[in-house]
């Protein structure tokens, strides 16, 4: 089967065996994955990553213990349990000490045509939400986490800072929710899909208001960003940081204290709201679809993941 | 009357026309008052101040509008607060936009011999509480204002980095509430006076536990000691900033979004929890006293509290 393999810093395809399936773990057929920053983070070199990534995928179960599960469309949850612990025992398993991180720690990627999986980690895909689509649930699960560790009531205005495909998502999430979202970016092209989905956007100038708003998401991915949207934020406000930023980070935690701010980390959450908001369509995520390229071209899906102005990049099988 | 006055990085004591009392405030006796870290900062030349710094203080009130004041012994609380605006309708004008900030931002502190304070943030002091503890009601409140902004069950294992005065306080207010609090300090003297009051206490060493406590307190003042407190945080949990750093502050954000930790900027609180504390005896702070110096002496004063190992100093007039 093909497989992606990433390694001091290139990206090449090549052949390899299938994977053998573990006992409670479903064996899949990569239908369509998406690239995300994260991928491209690996590639960079972070975290030392060698081999196989790839999170963001939808597959079709061929082999599994349930036999339920043969033949369905699924998305998966990405992190791999233990499912013994405290974190696990608290529904956490995404806390897991002991985790393995598809396509990130330990556990080779969808970016192959066969991959495997834990059934438990599995979700049937409702038949209203499209292929290249639900290949959107890991992403959009990871905006609704916000909600999850936030109590933003409805009508609360937010700003959501950066209009990549994770700001993009943010905006969509929030504004679902019942909040008035304003969102910022410095793309016009990336703004417009968001203003056509009746998100009120606002070009980044030079300045941004200053103490404005009460919860503040930042999804620019970067420590410029992230220093503005502290400058955002009302006292007694939260700043939802949503995109990782490597190195250490120089931050002003003056106004941070004497405002009181609050800095919440984010990161992966729940498939099921994220199923429910495609499902229903009160998430777009067409718009956000740039290219779709074969796996075997992965490498120039890569290239084109990382120009700018690109957004979603999918490979198909 | 004498004055301390701060400028150029100096400290000197002058003789000054006592302050005229405007409508709605006190004209106040300073008894004593105590020297901040903030007014060590102050006078490295912080925040551009020059003028009277002080805002740790107890005094006699000579003058008021409100007769009943006067010859009561009171503490004030320190900000200026403007009573109109969106902040102090909530009761919140520690976040005025338009406060002063007594000894800190346009108002004349509490290091001379006679100061004015608005009515309304005066609190009368409990007999029980001896003049040179009350001094300790402004840093106790903001030590208190940790459980106004997170919740913290009783119960919970709290761990409190840092053994200076700040930081002996959050330990007791915690330990207070019902906590159990793991004190982490570098120094073996000031380690004791939390460990006379039976609190838990570590000194830290090269390592400390990684993911540990769901509540981590920051009083070390260096942002070293703020990496490493977001290192022993549990996913999940919160790590309160208790201390102010000056200039960006390099940290590690990945972290902070992988575990979802939450970061609480905390400053000045409400002062009715720390006089309470004081009068029933929960919180001991006659240990944290170094020194008692006459105010004509303040540039003595100021030299013996950034001198290593020295704790709270006093002035009295």
């Amino acid at each position: 089967m093909l497989a992606v393999r990433l390694e001091n810093r290139s990206v090449s395809v090549r052949s390899e065996a299938p994977p053998r399936r573990p006992p409670g773990s479903a064996l899949i057929r990569m239908l369509q994955a998406g690239i995300c920053n994260t991928d491209l983070e690996l590639q960079r070199g972070y975290y030392g990553f060698r081999g196989t990534p790839g999170h963001e995928f939808v597959g079709e179960v061929l082999e599994a213990d349930d036999r339920t599960w043969i033949g369905e469309r699924v998305v998966g949850e990405i992190n791999l349990a233990c499912g013994r612990c405290e974190w696990c025992a608290q529904g956490l398993g995404r806390h897991c000490p002991k985790r393995k991180v598809l396509g990130i720690v330990k556990h080779p990627g969808a970016f192959r045509e066969l991959l495997t999986l834990p059934e438990r980690n599995l979700h049937r895909i409702p038949k209203k939400i499209a292929i290249g689509h639900a290949v959107f649930v890991e992403p959009l699960a990871a905006a609704c986490e916000i909600l999850d560790q936030a109590t933003i009531p409805r009508g609360a205005v937010v700003a959501v800072l950066g209009d990549g495909k994770l700001g993009l998502l943010v905006g969509q999430v929030l504004k679902a929710h019942g909040a008035e979202v304003h969102q910022y970016g410095r793309h016009k092209e990336k703004l417009r899909i968001a203003a056509d989905l009746d998100i009120d956007t606002r070009m980044i100038r030079k300045k941004t208001p200053q103490a404005a708003y009460q919860w503040v998401v930042d999804a620019t991915g970067s420590s410029a960003g992230l220093r503005q949207a502290i400058t955002m934020t009302k006292p007694r406000g939260a700043v939802i940081l949503k995109s990782t930023m490597h190195g250490l980070v120089r931050l002003d935690t003056a106004p941070v204290i004497v405002n009181e701010i609050t800095l919440v980390g984010s990161r992966c959450g729940r498939f099921e709201p994220a199923l429910k908001l495609l499902e229903t369509g009160r998430v777009k995520v067409e718009s956000l679809i740039s290219e779709v390229i074969p796996l075997a071209r992965a490498r120039e899906a890569f290239r084109r993941a990382a120009a700018p102005g690109v957004l979603k990049v999918l490979l198909h099988a």
